[in-house]
């Protein structure tokens, strides 16, 4: 029996731009684990309530449910300890966990302000009112006002990507040799801003540029071929 | 035979603070080894002329001549793979070159500012000249109009832990459950500090202030025990 994630998506089906369910998507590809994805809406709330709560990913495993993509990722490793692993050790686990906070922390709240009016734009028509009506609450302004896709916004973003450009001068991903899970938490990211907005973040002579073009060909091209923007 | 460690000290033997001689003396710890410390000054590139470069730390073993933190951890790791994994394994080596990065990017920048003007007061006398020469020119300036330890910027070092902070809420080392190289990187940060100026970097209710307590304990308190200023 294969897995069935439910992944958040736009206006079409298969305009998919949650970063959580990305890393999920990406986890279940790097476990070369089969998975049909339900597109899902935010205001589908009765689709997941098995999960007992109301946010995606969401993952169905025969008679289990799992939901939040760092309980997926523990559940997969656990449920299938034979496939590649996506830590490999505790000790990377445990840095990894701090590599999705520092995304969170740093590159995440640089990103919002560039993508977010493309992103409601990009909504399904049912969604939209609750978006807005729970992003404006979130950032105490409308989403008119918060938003800013200036070119000193998106050089914000890029200086963020300090550390993450200084070590990919050094080796092919943030995990080494090969890519891991703190790769797929970073991609995400990208894939975010990817798959619902037109703004180019990298130049072609960033290392992260390149990086994310090894990424987006990963697992037959899942990242890159899935529905969004060109990056330029 | 032991092994040997050209370890930066300053007017006083026992008095040692180099955050890369840190990390190597830890990371001997972590893997269990036997070591003596051989105290080192900037102005003395002849005794460790066999490195080829005039830095420390130098690691000599047997007729084995390492110098750089880095390297220092990538030869432990190959020379004795029966003694406790700096690592644990390759993903967990490359996020933790991420993490070093970033310390180096984020936290280091912060501190500098903070600890200069009470670290070239604790160098030997014959250090200082050459500290204060290298330094300006570094800086661009004196090292007075470059010093800043005022409540604001301790402030702003406190603020740029953000992501170690959050996730010290969620597990007790940022290797995990246990402390491993990353861990070694951060607390060297820490230790630099400690040994060489008394300003008070955390405050006691910071999860990473408990961190830091577990860290100087570790290895029967080789980091706590070390000459330097109390932690409050």
């Amino acid at each position: 029996m294969s897995l069935k994630l439910f992944d958040l998506a736009g206006a079409e089906d298969d305009r998919r731009f949650s970063p959580y369910c990305w890393i999920a998507r990406l986890a279940i590809a790097h476990k070369g684990l089969p998975v049909e994805t339900v597109p899902w809406r935010f205001t589908e709330k009765d689709a997941i309530s098995d999960s007992g709560q109301g946010a995606v990913p969401v993952l169905q495993d025969g008679d289990k449910t799992i939901h939040d993509s760092w309980a997926i990722a523990e559940y997969l490793e656990e449920a299938y300890p034979d496939q590649p692993s996506l830590f490999g050790c505790e000790m990377s686990k445990g840095q990894a966990r701090f590599f999705q906070t520092w995304v969170e922390q740093t590159l995440r709240s640089k990103l919002v302000p560039i993508i977010i009016l493309d992103l409601a734009e990009n909504l399904h028509e049912k969604d939209r009112a609750y978006f807005i009506e729970t992003r404006t609450k979130r950032f105490g302004m409308s989403l008119e006002e918060f938003a800013n896709s200036s070119p000193e916004q998106v050089q914000a973003f890029q200086d963020s990507l300090g550390p993450v450009r200084q070590v990919l001068t050094q080796q092919d991903y943030i995990c080494g040799a090969n890519p891991g899970y703190a790769d797929y938490i970073l991609l995400a990211i990208f894939q975010w801003a990817r798959c619902s907005c037109p703004v180019a973040l990298l130049t072609e002579e960033d290392p992260v540029f390149a990086w994310r073009d090894r990424m987006l060909n990963l697992f037959d091209g899942l990242a890159g071929k899935a529905k969004g923007y060109p990056v330029i």
